[in-house]
């Protein structure tokens, strides 16, 4: 899958570019002049101002934007009471942004011109490129082009522009450019959808999630999503960076923002759609870009710590936990409520989100035993019950003391729909905790709005995260561990591997030429021979019985199709005939093809049959595939996937990840298989394929894994380079 | 698993047990007297309004309550400004219910009271029985007992009550019960759990979801969760039911309160906590039940029409889409928005959740082509894009051609966060088009709220479901297909079989025995003969080989643990010997066990691995597993429920959903395996257990499944027997 017509650009931030485009006459433009720009030009201006170029003339002029606004369009005097320019050329003031709003004919033009105008950024908010076929793509060719020779930096085209709520810049058009009372705070969008991904900020902003910068990057035919996030990673007012993608081009680029973003501390959470065959089609026809294989997404993701969401109400949820500011230094959670439902749902969630059950020490054990009565629950989750209603300071000494217990490290309080003083009670107590105990609290609470303002006050001064139901709790605890997981994970530490001899040539290489290409990076084949292919008669082979024997031939990758593999050969009488049936098989099915010779094979009796795969990605460049063989990837999909290189405790990770791994422990009486050398095996494969471009595909398939001790043997292996 | 002390309530409906209860002097009870009680008692009714005996004192006589109110404490004359009684048999107007809230010691003594005054139902809120352990079971059971011989039907004890709010009773305590302002409509609620519970109403309130009856049900020492299903089916005020469970102990009840709740087109939404090892252990400290196996559970409601939910997100989602009022005729969906982005996320989705995205018709297509710009889409994902704001008629004539179109079951519009005019006109072309095909259409629409005000008041006058995300519409479009359809499934039609000679005692039958039962109801054994245990020479077996040997003993069940069995012989030689190895094997494991004689049987070599499990679940009875032979299910856990007994074709839905579906068809070069004959076996042992209530257990493992034609055959099998 290729993307139509996009380039991927060269790896270098915004910063960066903008210090490279210091042209004469220019001033230094730095990446406040995209998110805090002096000054916005609007070509296109409309002086009607519900449409399209009206629009963020009516905005910029009169939501509180400081800086300049100047429409453009040689049509008019002034619109909305704002001089308006025959040109960008006559502008006289400072101006780094460009909002560009004619036909898409137009486009180039205006683009030049906005260039020949010094003005760094151009946000091209016209539709009618790329996504319309192929003309469409011509024209965006033509207009990335233009914007490169001039040196004006391109959003969109096809995008809705651009909003930072903290300057009231409101520089797009949509329904959201029309609301004033946007929430502004800390969390930062970048969307490929402009009209979907701007309506978040307002289902955010209703549950109390403000936002400082949104971008819609359109088709994205310069700038593109990593290179935004990479500026958002700098934009000292962005602490949450979330992203709505249905594809990236530079796949590679987005996970070195991930990883960026997690050594900042900014955790990036990204929302990708497109995921479905049938979502994919429509992600297609939506801008015109392929959407790449999605579990080698959610691998990327996995890799560089990038936090994936899947709905709006993860977005706020998550957005909310890590504004709570605190990180929780390990995976054991605890809850108490005052309800044992409530309890119960966190539990279920909170572990089949893979985090644990804090198991309390004796001293909270003995002051929650002191606490609660008979019937509730001093075991976590742990249940006051409802008798908190006759007595309201019965959750304030249990919250204190599980939160100081250092077996916790962070703790969910359900409170129902709590009300009155007891909440009241409560919220000072989980202040109170908090500023002792620096770590995480939150809440499972809809009280009746004004029967529990005071308490709501006091937890959202502290940004105390409070959810609707514990479920949430669950998911928003799994985050913060997963984040913070991901901070402390030490780091992927791909093995060095010698400089191999690649073989010249292109196309597949035979298996024989493949085994000794894996040789090299110590992943040995079997005990085995090549006989050539006028082999007439066989003297002793110094092989163990039973034997594989398989045909060599240029012209054929996959030899089991052809009836070119016989297995269990159990004496040098059944090489002869299993020669002689695989010629037979040949000349029936591809007389064409040349034989080479044939490999005759120990068979491996003791190991469990793997494969290791790899492709080159669209987006992600080469992706190491590792499975079982045999019915459980061909029928199960039980494959998992990493971008390349890595190192072996990713491999291990990926072994532990599929559904069949216990199969690598002891099993039926047999024990554990060799697990260091496979995961050693999968990341050299995996620093080979980084470091060698040339090879396009490899599939080492079966890959047996033997008992501790004995390592991996590759059976078969098919390597293709270009 | 267990349930600690409670045992099954006989299937019959509250309507029935009123009828039933009919005493001398007393009233024929309906089932309006419970949730339309003409008065109520409060038992142990505290004058300080903020305890658990003051609340419902307070909430009956303040919030609009129309029945009488009588507080029941010889300490007081009158509280909160009402006469109040020194015991219920001073109580001299009608009285449908108490509410009980004594210390446990005086709990029996309370419902005594309440049965000899004649009050048909008895609330106890009071804890401190079953949850606190052995002495509160006991004390439970007395309770239970009490309440049988005076003829009150018991609720809790451990609730929080029971909520009218279509008649204002608020008989109850907790923050609900303080709570005037809670929204009043057609969803009626069950919980198992009372704080929580009831938490959900006033989330569900602030999402404009009004609730009839909510009830909290506790220990359910007597009524339990399903028998209020079946009451709330019978309740004209309820349209749609939710129950909150964390487990029930007549599980085949609440089957048959889904099956009677689909029949009378009332969803029923279960929400089923306790699921996780952790959350199980929670659930039993907290009312003191054990909860099943999760997997069987989601079997039954699936065999049963009820709709599981996970979260306050899906309860308040689903009810809002039920509360429409129209149910598609089939899976095929559509979307059309304003914005590409919402589309795929949509689509992704609605295909991840088993719908089906409609390929619109050439008429459909038409109206399309010509109404929407070339950089939209017209196919399914249906864009509309931007545009729509500079042509607010664009998106009217689209949603009527949309819905207008046969191939389109439910259709879901994107609006995004369209304002203003527009969504006022598309508001208009929704309610035309609803009123003019009858098919569901709901909206993903984040709009600022006072620039949409007009529109969303005439969308929610038509009941329309309106969501923030596309994903959230996806999910709702899910839930209505799958209610449509689950009305629509023909009946499970067991088959008949013949009645069976059961074999006297009790414990394991052996091989032989087991398998003779099976060839009763048609599923045959391979070719094989049983040789005496005194076999000391063997002459010529009719049988071909490769053949199995196998060890039969009265005292073993599972012969391979003990080197039972021995595979792949290939001779009589072999068979001699295969013997002698078992014998020794078993004198060096278990000298002690009996050899009964030896099972000689031929090998199967063209037939998949498979096994039908039985087992008797604590609150399902009889349930039947599937799922592939080996490490398949071993390791993978790829095995499916259904509660016994069902039809071929739900047997046929079983094979479906193992993950290794695709090896039961034409797979690796061979033909297709004999499904049909595998779900003819399954259905017959479905219905075996169901008739048979002697049998305990069941492993019939391996069944090979041979190719389409041949059958299957039962290599082994064990029936434990009461």
């Amino acid at each position: 899958m290729q993307g139509l017509g996009l380039q991927n650009e060269p790896a270098c931030s915004i910063q960066q570019m903008v210090h490279a485009k210091r042209r004469p006459g220019g001033c230094l433009h730095a990446l406040s002049h995209l998110f805090e720009p002096r000054g916005v030009a609007i070509v296109g201006a409309s002086a009607d101002l519900t449409r399209i170029g009206g629009q963020p003339v009516r905005a910029l002029n009169r939501f509180g934007f400081r800086g300049a606004v100047y429409p453009v369009n040689p049509k008019y005097q002034a619109i909305d009471g704002l001089r308006c320019y025959a040109s960008v050329a006559d502008i006289g003031g400072p101006c780094d942004v460009a909002l560009i709003a004619v036909p898409a004919q137009a486009a180039c033009e205006a683009v030049r011109a906005c260039g020949a105008a010094g003005i760094p950024f151009s946000i091209m908010l016209s539709a009618g490129f790329r996504e319309t076929g192929a003309a469409g793509a011509a024209l965006e060719a033509q207009l990335r082009q233009a914007a490169a020779e001039v040196g004006t930096r391109l959003i969109g085209p096809n995008c809705q522009g651009l909003l930072n709520l903290t300057t009231r810049l409101y520089a797009g058009f949509g329904s959201v450019f029309q609301e004033p009372e946007l929430l502004a705070g800390a969390v930062s969008l970048v969307s490929q959808s402009g009209g979907f991904g701007f309506s978040v900020l307002m289902s955010c902003g209703a549950r109390g999630i403000g936002f400082r910068v949104a971008l819609s990057t359109g088709n994205e035919a310069d700038v593109t999503t990593p290179e935004v996030i990479e500026a958002l990673i700098e934009d000292p007012g962005t602490r949450i960076i979330c992203a709505y993608i249905e594809s990236v081009d530079d796949g590679r680029r987005l996970q070195a923002a991930g990883r960026r973003a997690l050594a900042a501390g900014k955790p990036l959470l990204v929302w990708k759609s497109g995921n479905s065959a049938d979502g994919a089609r429509a992600a297609t026809s939506h801008t015109g870009s392929m959407t790449g294989c999605y579990d080698v997404y959610r691998a990327a993701f996995r890799q560089s710590g990038i936090i994936e969401i899947f709905d709006i109400d993860d977005l706020a949820d998550a957005c909310r936990a890590f504004l709570g500011g605190v990180l929780p230094a390990g995976p054991r959670v605890a809850s108490v409520g005052i309800s044992g439902g409530a309890g119960i749902l966190f539990t279920d969630r909170a572990i089949a989100r893979g985090l644990t059950l804090a198991k309390l020490g004796e001293d909270t054990n003995k002051a929650l035993r002191a606490a609660i009565p008979s019937f509730g629950s001093i075991a976590n989750p742990v249940d006051v019950t409802a008798s908190v209603f006759n007595d309201a300071a019965l959750l304030t000494g249990v919250i204190n003391a599980m939160l100081g217990d250092s077996e916790v490290d962070q703790l969910a309080v359900l409170l129902a729909s709590l009300p009155g003083d007891a909440a009241l009670r409560t919220a000072r107590a989980i202040r109170d905790a908090i500023a002792r105990h620096n770590k995480p609290i939150m809440l499972a609470w809809a009280p009746s709005r004004k029967r529990a303002e005071a308490a709501r006050a006091l937890l959202d001064e502290g940004h105390v995260p409070i959810y609707e139901s514990p479920v949430r709790v669950a998911e928003a605890a799994a985050w913060l561990a997963g984040f913070a997981a991901a901070r402390s994970a030490p780091p992927a530490a791909p093995p060095t591997i010698a400089r191999v001899t690649m073989p010249a040539g292109d196309g597949p290489l035979d298996e024989a030429k493949s085994k000794t290409l894996l040789a090299q990076i110590g992943i040995p084949a079997a005990r085995e021979c090549v006989l050539p292919a006028d082999t007439k008669t066989l003297t002793a082979l110094n092989l163990k019985f039973p034997v594989a024997v398989k045909l060599l031939s240029r012209d054929i990758a996959h030899k089991s199709e052809v009836g070119g593999v016989v297995l269990g050969v159990a004496s040098l009488d059944g090489v002869g005939t299993a020669i002689r049936t695989i010629r037979a098989n040949l000349t029936r099915q591809r007389p064409d093809a040349a034989i080479d010779g044939f490999i005759v094979a120990e068979m491996i009796t003791d190991g469990l049959e793997t494969l290791i795969g790899v492709v080159r990605d669209p987006s992600f460049g080469p992706v190491v595939a590792f499975g079982l063989g045999g019915v459980m990837t061909e029928v199960l999909k039980d494959v998992t996937y990493r971008v390349a290189p890595f190192g072996a405790n990713q491999a291990r990770a990926m072994v532990g990840e599929l559904r069949a791994a216990a199969l690598f422990g002891t099993f039926r009486g047999r024990g554990a298989l060799d697990v260091e050398a496979l995961a050693d095996a999968i990341a050299r494969v995996s620093v080979l394929v980084a470091q060698e471009e040339r090879i396009m595909e490899m599939d080492i398939n079966p890959l047996f894994v033997r008992p501790r001790g004995h390592g991996v043997v590759a059976a078969d292996a098919l390597i293709v380079l270009r």
